[in-house]
Parts: C-alpha cells; sequence; structure tokens
C-alpha cells in the first residue's frame, strides 16, 4: 500500500505539506490540496485511521454489545444502530457475549483498550456496579443502570394491550408464557406485570408458566408445550412473552388448525417471524430504539444533557391468531 | 483512566520495566511481572490495543462486509464468525452495506484504513476487479472472485433435491420462485440450474417465476403471490429459493389449510423461521460456513496455502409441507 511519503513524492511537496492536507491544518492553496487528493485516490492511499484517532480525541468508534446477534428481535436493533452510526460518521465495533457474564466483561474491558469513544450494551448480564464505576460514554438498552441513560420499550403498557386483545377475543382463561425472569427490576418484568394487572383488574382467570431463562431461542419449549398446556386445560388465550416463543407454540400445537378456533394467542416484539405466522403481537419500535440509542450515546460523547430514562410506545399489531371482532367463545 | 506511568509509579518500577512486560520482552524476574500485572488490574488499566497494533504487522482486526444484518441468513453467519474470531484472538469489525455498491466499496476501503488484516465480504454487488486489485487478505462467501478463496454451499445438489422432494411428494407441476439474479457466474444461480435438470430428467412440468432482486426479504411477495399461482394454475409443487420467500408464500397462501394439501413447498437456507412455519427446507450449513471464512481468512493473513473454491454440503430437512411417504396427488 502507498505511504505519505509515496504521496508527497509524486505530488511534488514535502510530506508535512500532505500531512496539513489531510489534516486540514496551515494555509494550504486549493490547487495543492486537490493535486493531493487526486493523487492519494491514483495511488490507493489511505490515511490510517486508527494512528490518527489515537491524536484525536474521539475515535469515531462505538462498541455495541449485544448477547447473540442470530435472534432476530438484536439482528434488527444491530442493523439500525450500524446504518444511524454510518450516517453520523461513527463506526461500528459489534461484540457478542453469548449471555455469558464473564465474557460481557471481558468485551466490554477489550473495547475500552481499543479506544471506542462510547458503549452501547443491550439486554447486560452483568451486575450493573460493572459499568457505573465506568468513565466511558455508555447507554443502557433493555435494562436500567443508576446514573446511565437507558432505552426501553413501554413494557408495561405491552403487557396490558396482550391482556385487553385476548380478552376482546373472547378468553376466560388466559395464560402468560414467558422466559423465566430473575430480578423485578428488569424492564422486561413489567411486560408480566401489565398483563397480570389487566387480568386481575378484569376478573379473569389467569396462570402463568416460566422457561428456563437460558432458553431464549425457546428451543425446548417446542419438546414440553403439549405438557404444558395439559397443565393449564382451561387454557383458551395465551400471551407468549416473545413472538420467538409466539412462534414455537403457533408451531407446536398445530398452526393454523389450533389457532385461533381453540386457542387465541398474541406474541411480543413485533418481529418478522409473527407476520409470516400470522401471529398477532405487540410491538415494539426495535429500529427507533436503536436510532435513539446511538443518538443519546454521541450526545454523551459530546458532554450534552441527556435523559436518564427513554420509554418507546409499543402497539397491538392484530393478525390470524387473535379475532376481537367475532368474539365467539370456544372451550 | 490509569496510564501506564501511573502503574509504573505505583509498582516501583521505571516505565520501561511496565513496557516490557506487557510486551513481553527482556528479562524480567516473574515477581515482577506479577506485580505489574496485579496492578494494572486494581487501576484498572488498559494497555492501548490500537496503538499496539500500529506497531504489530498483525491488527488481529477483521472486517466483514454484509449486506444486512437483520436478514436471518446473514445474522447466523455472523454469529458464527464473530464466535470463531473470538476464539482464535481476533475482533470483528461489522459493515452492512444495504446491498448498495458505492457503499460497499466506501467499507473496503475503510476497513483498509482502520489497518485491519483481512476482510471477509459476504454476497458482494461490487464488481470482482475492485476486490482483485487489492494486496490484503480476503475471502469471499457466497460469491466467487478470482484468485480470491471463496465459500458456498453446494447450490446445485441443493436444487436437484428439491426437486426430488417435490416430485418423491406426487408433485407433476413443479414451480420454481426465487429472487431474479443478475448473472450466471453466481453460485446461487446453481441453485436454479440443479431443479431445473432435475426437472428435465425426470420429465416433469416446471415453471420458473422471478421476483425483483432488490427485495430480498420478500416484502412484495405478499400482494402479488395469489396473482403469481394465477398464472401457473396447475402448480401443485414449490420451490422457493429462500426460506424468506417460503415462510412468505406460506403465509400468503394460506398456511397448513393449503400445505401440504394443495401445494408441496420445499424453501432454502434452513432458517429457524422455516422450523417455525413447518416448512420443508434445503439446509445450508450456515455456522460451518461462517467458521471456515475465518479458518482460511486467517491463513491468508498467516500467509499460509488456501484453496481456492469450499463447495460446502447441504441436506434435505423435511417437514409438514412435503410428504414422499403418502405421495397422494390433488389437482
Amino acid at each position: 500500500m502507498a505511504t505519505l511519503k509515496d504521496v508527497a513524492a509524486k505530488v511534488g511537496v514535502s510530506i508535512t505539506t500532505v500531512s496539513r492536507v489531510l489534516n486540514n491544518r496551515g494555509s494550504i492553496s486549493q490547487e495543492t490540496k486537490d493535486k493531493v487528493f487526486k493523487v492519494m485516490k491514483e495511488m490507493n492511499y489511505f490515511p490510517n485511521e486508527m494512528a490518527r484517532s489515537l491524536s484525536n480525541k474521539n475515535s469515531h468508534l462505538i462498541g455495541l454489545i449485544v448477547p447473540y446477534i442470530d435472534h432476530t428481535f438484536f439482528g434488527v436493533l444491530t442493523a439500525a444502530i450500524e446504518e444511524a452510526c454510518y450516517k453520523l460518521g461513527y463506526k461500528l465495533f459489534l461484540c457478542t457475549s453469548g449471555g455469558h457474564s464473564d465474557r460481557e466483561k471481558e468485551l466490554f474491558s477489550m473495547l475500552q483498550a481499543n479506544n471506542v469513544a462510547g458503549v452501547l450494551v443491550c439486554s447486560r448480564v452483568v451486575e450493573s456496579s460493572a459499568y457505573k464505576e465506568s468513565a466511558i460514554p455508555l447507554v443502557s438498552i433493555e435494562r436500567t443502570i443508576d446514573d446511565i441513560p437507558s432505552i426501553s420499550c413501554d413494557n408495561y403498557k405491552g403487557g396490558v394491550l396482550a391482556a385487553q386483545e385476548l380478552i376482546a377475543s373472547g378468553c376466560e382463561h388466559l395464560l402468560l408464557i414467558g422466559n423465566r425472569i430473575v430480578s423485578e427490576h428488569l424492564p422486561a418484568y413489567l411486560r408480566y406485570k401489565g398483563f397480570r394487572d389487566e387480568c386481575q383488574r378484569t376478573g379473569k382467570a389467569y396462570s402463568e408458566h416460566y422457561i428456563d431463562s437460558e432458553d431464549i431461542f425457546g428451543k425446548n419449549l417446542d419438546k414440553n408445550v403439549k405438557d404444558i398446556i395439559k397443565r393449564y386445560p382451561l387454557t383458551d388465550g395465551i400471551f407468549a412473552t416473545s413472538d420467538v416463543l409466539a412462534a414455537h407454540l403457533f408451531n407446536s400445537l398445530g398452526n393454523s388448525q389450533e389457532f385461533p378456533k381453540r386457542y387465541k394467542l398474541v406474541g411480543f416484539d413485533g418481529l418478522d417471524i409473527s407476520e409470516y405466522c400470522g401471529i398477532s403481537t405487540i410491538a415494539q419500535p426495535i429500529r427507533q430504539m436503536g436510532e435513539l440509542a446511538v443518538d443519546v450515546l454521541i450526545k454523551r460523547i459530546n458532554e450534552s444533557l441527556v435523559a436518564e430514562r427513554y420509554i418507546l410506545p409499543v402497539s397491538l399489531i392484530r393478525r390470524k391468531t387473535s379475532c376481537p371482532q367475532t368474539s365467539n367463545k370456544i372451550k
């Protein structure tokens, strides 16, 4: 690859001049600037951005830690974050923790060692104290950390909407199937609480069944779903707290032969899979959450004031697995 | 953040000694080494890896260009690549081009300017000449480039298997629905050719319908699918050349009310959505393709000999939308 020296020699100026052009310093004629850029292009010369970032305060690198990139929720979120970074002249350093606390910690250290300007951490599993001590600008997605800006959707409202849709579809015995959530301080816990509160408010019977929190992809659900349903034989309405769980349920319980005739079903997230399967769902504004996270992080990098919590609205998408208009109860 | 100087002062040694410990140079006692690492940990000191990578030949950074990260195929592939990089001590720089040629070129330049040790480019849209001239180690996934190692699945075999499965399920009038592919030199074109050859070999009637190649997510398919089917009214077996297309078809044509009774359906890729919808598919070994890509790229970085083309096996996953055992033809 061509060096700065090669470019200077070809243009017939000093290395200092080329360096000044690159860094937009000193007074250089437009003619010389044009010549330098033309030769740089011809010679395939790239100023070493890493070297430059070391002498700059802002590296324009953003680190992103997600647990999984092959889970559609994180895929869509990452795509939105990457797009927003690109538009604002930042580059994204993507890391996946596999949901392991040790690896998440290690990645956070690694990102700092690589001189990132800020870090976005999504669905952290590491205790919040590990982040609170850090001096680097930080934004948390889907989890709260004291004194760190966080972004989530209105999970409570989502739970309420799910219950309302099932009840409006004529359900009398509601069942929530979700991932076991360890702490009541997690925003997603509010999803459960909203559902529960609405069932209690309207006097409907409801049960809750939790699958292993390790099983975010719901792989074990397929094997166990019939056993689960046997335990709650009166069930006529199911709230699956993620679309991935909803799709597994839909598939294991007999697709459109059983839905919506025997069971009504509402998922959560608003992923494409719910569209493919025709499942009603509570949609999170995932892309907007990603864009907002980048916007807030860059404000933090530039030391602007930001809010402590951002809660974005959710919305019901009605498809084939719920049907408030007909409202025919089937036992 | 603590500096090298702070660490040296706290340990009571010179900066040179700390630097030697970090770079594993000179003869330093184990006792001093242990002390330095202990203090570095206590003081939260991270050696600046970017600065270090500049003085090293190998930055241990790998660039990855994919068109989309929110498409499950690329999500699964990226997850496998990230995991493989992590295990081998490399970090991944993820970029998405949105399928735009200009942006893909720009990203490729940007990655080189950021001192990456090598680049993985998946489903490139930029002409191969742009990559051939490059001096940086490169591996291409899903596309071939002269003199550059490429990785793909056995697309031809996949097309043959899809046709065989539909024919064994009793289909007489086969229809291929795929993305319009611009060049016959693309590996995915072989998917079509394999299907076509097997139909001809067995004397079955077949048609082909192509949707806009821009529409990789098949969003427009939902609106048009009934019109498409009207044009081929005898159709009893469909090969959708991606699982995303297959899922859209499945949803638009009436889920399990129509499949497999009226139509048999086989997808391609082996993504989770085919499992959720119960769709038979030809599975690519996506994770293995990602792992292999990293392995080959690191071999290139280390100037080891690698093959020019790697073709990985595909396999049929039989689900509800095909049924060779019953073989009842329905018109």
